[in-house]
């Protein structure tokens, strides 16, 4: 079994506590009990752990990485990106699952045992009231891809969505396109609503441009594809060109066009959003707009250590840029 | 802040020990006491911590799930059951990130400090000598997706990878395919070295078949689309079907095929394994060997929560069956 604090305290001839100074950041202990305990502990084979240390500090280093949608391959990069950044800080990833349950009162009760020192919540869907909950519960807590608001009540890293949707109508314009239509996910998101908002904003009022809206069930493959195949089946038919909430919704509609019969871009073009690694591919090759997601995931985790450090840090929106990623789903400019 | 175990002590009226043994399962404790401390907490709002439970029970509730690949969308369904299954039996899901770092010595050390209770190793490409370095440390350990062997050195949940080789030789003979090749993972991956005896084993001494073997430097889309191009660029022209070491590398692989303007299945036949998500995408349509994940997590968690009650359970190899699912990219049968 593993080496106790405890053994290490008796071989060196020393107290319990003594043994946890010296492995304790910034702890007082004096040089020849140091040495005594580094010697012990090098002599048993002890490592010092993050619930021994915890004893002392009053932190676990555990920081919660809360995720309600597991199936977005974003989310992959988040997972990497999130465990190596606080590997490289010393810290621990807690992964929580929040698929299927959005009580939040059940999340910070959970949370709360799980004794983590932070939370980062990842999700665009989730509202804003949900990271609050924890605020208000004195957790530390950034939203990562949450909305972006005029005077946040907590700490959002995120981008504009509303200029995504702007970007995304002018990206549709500048190559020809005058029938635009938004193809976005679960209507109630506030991604969804500001896609919407900044798409609408851009395109509305401009010569020969007619516009149309249209909500898929879930940020899925399968509810991209049963919306465009609606869109098709439709009397008046498609329009010349899509801003797909993210590219899941882009690719399943891409193959529901392919499957009609219709060619990307030449019949119709698409555009989406997040530049998931699928996105791509070859074989897929979708034009869309790219969240720059390590950059975001680094400033989250360095957020949630400074609210950590420092709790009363005025809540504050990082919002990224985005970029259009140029590939096959779009006529050329 | 947290309300703390000494604060519903002194509003109990009672010992902290006497907090702590009220919220440990088993811990004896007199039902006047109980009572006294349970209003405290309720008026208080304290949520019994693991960090305070932890030290009565010298247990974290923390278990270790190390991966190397997340890059791969397998393991995207690998994190979504291993933290659903953790939470529903109140354990709390650890995210280890190994990639690019695999000195087994430097894990143990990082998962001693982690405090972990156990440890899921989820890789099939990290050698079985990896998880043993877990087991030589006394960390419960059980290796997922990781080697079957006659005698296991460490609890195995897995696939029986030599069978899934010769499933995919026999699921090309039978739909008349005759010159086979299997386009593999990296060549030292015992699951690569598996697959490929498999289906040597199966495909070998057929009258009029004839067998070619390569290997692509990953497990990814890039690898299985540049190993393709080398094939197709080849004097002796491609085989007439492959069996691709995993899904990554025969989507890979079709693009590439497509691309040269080759049909898949009328010219070129592929067969992967794994079914990821993408893999049923009607635009991807890969024919491929699935993996029951779902059962294979349940039973790795069960194995390591019962290697935590009684770490000398002898070590045994848990393998699952796997099956063919058909889509577009064999003839049909």
């Amino acid at each position: 079994m593993a080496v106790t604090l405890k053994e290490v305290a008796m071989r060196a001839g020393v107290s319990r506590s003594a043994v946890s100074r010296t492995f304790t950041e910034g702890a007082s202990v004096s040089p020849q009990t140091r040495a005594k305990v580094e010697a012990a502990a090098a002599e048993l084979g002890y490592a010092p752990n993050a619930l021994a240390s915890s004893l002392t500090t009053g932190r676990t280093k555990l920081i919660g990485l809360i995720a309600n949608n597991f199936h977005n391959p974003l989310i992959l990069e988040v997972f990497d990106l999130f465990t190596r950044g606080l590997q490289a800080r010393g810290l621990r990833p807690l992964l929580v699952n929040l698929s299927g349950a959005t009580d939040p009162a059940a999340s910070v009760q959970m949370l709360r045992q799980y004794s983590v020192d932070g939370v980062i919540v990842a999700s665009s869907t989730l509202p804003s009231s949900f990271a609050q909950t924890f605020k208000a519960a004195h957790l530390p807590v950034v939203h990562a891809f949450g909305r972006h608001a005029l005077s946040p009540q907590v700490h959002v890293v995120g981008i504009d969505n509303v200029a995504c949707g702007r970007m995304a109508a002018e990206a549709l314009m500048a190559r020809g396109y005058r029938r635009l239509a938004f193809l976005g996910g679960p209507e109630a998101a506030t991604s969804t609503i500001d896609r919407a908002a900044g798409f609408v904003a851009a395109a509305q009022g401009r010569a020969g441009v007619t516009l149309s809206l249209s909500y898929a069930a879930d940020y899925t493959f399968d509810a991209g594809r049963a919306e465009m195949q609606r869109l098709l089946g439709q009397g008046a038919g498609p329009a010349e060109a899509y801003f797909c909430g993210d590219d899941l919704l882009a690719v399943g509609a891409l193959s529901a066009i392919e499957e009609a019969g219709l060619r990307v871009p030449e019949d119709i073009g698409l555009i989406g959003l997040n530049d998931m690694e699928m996105s791509r591919w070859q074989n897929i090759g979708l034009t869309t707009i790219r969240q720059p997601v390590a950059e975001m995931i680094e400033a989250a985790i360095e957020l949630v250590v400074a609210l950590i450090e420092t709790p009363d840090l005025p809540p504050e929106a990082r919002l990224f840029p985005c970029r259009v990623i140029e590939r096959r789903t779009l006529r050329a400019l």
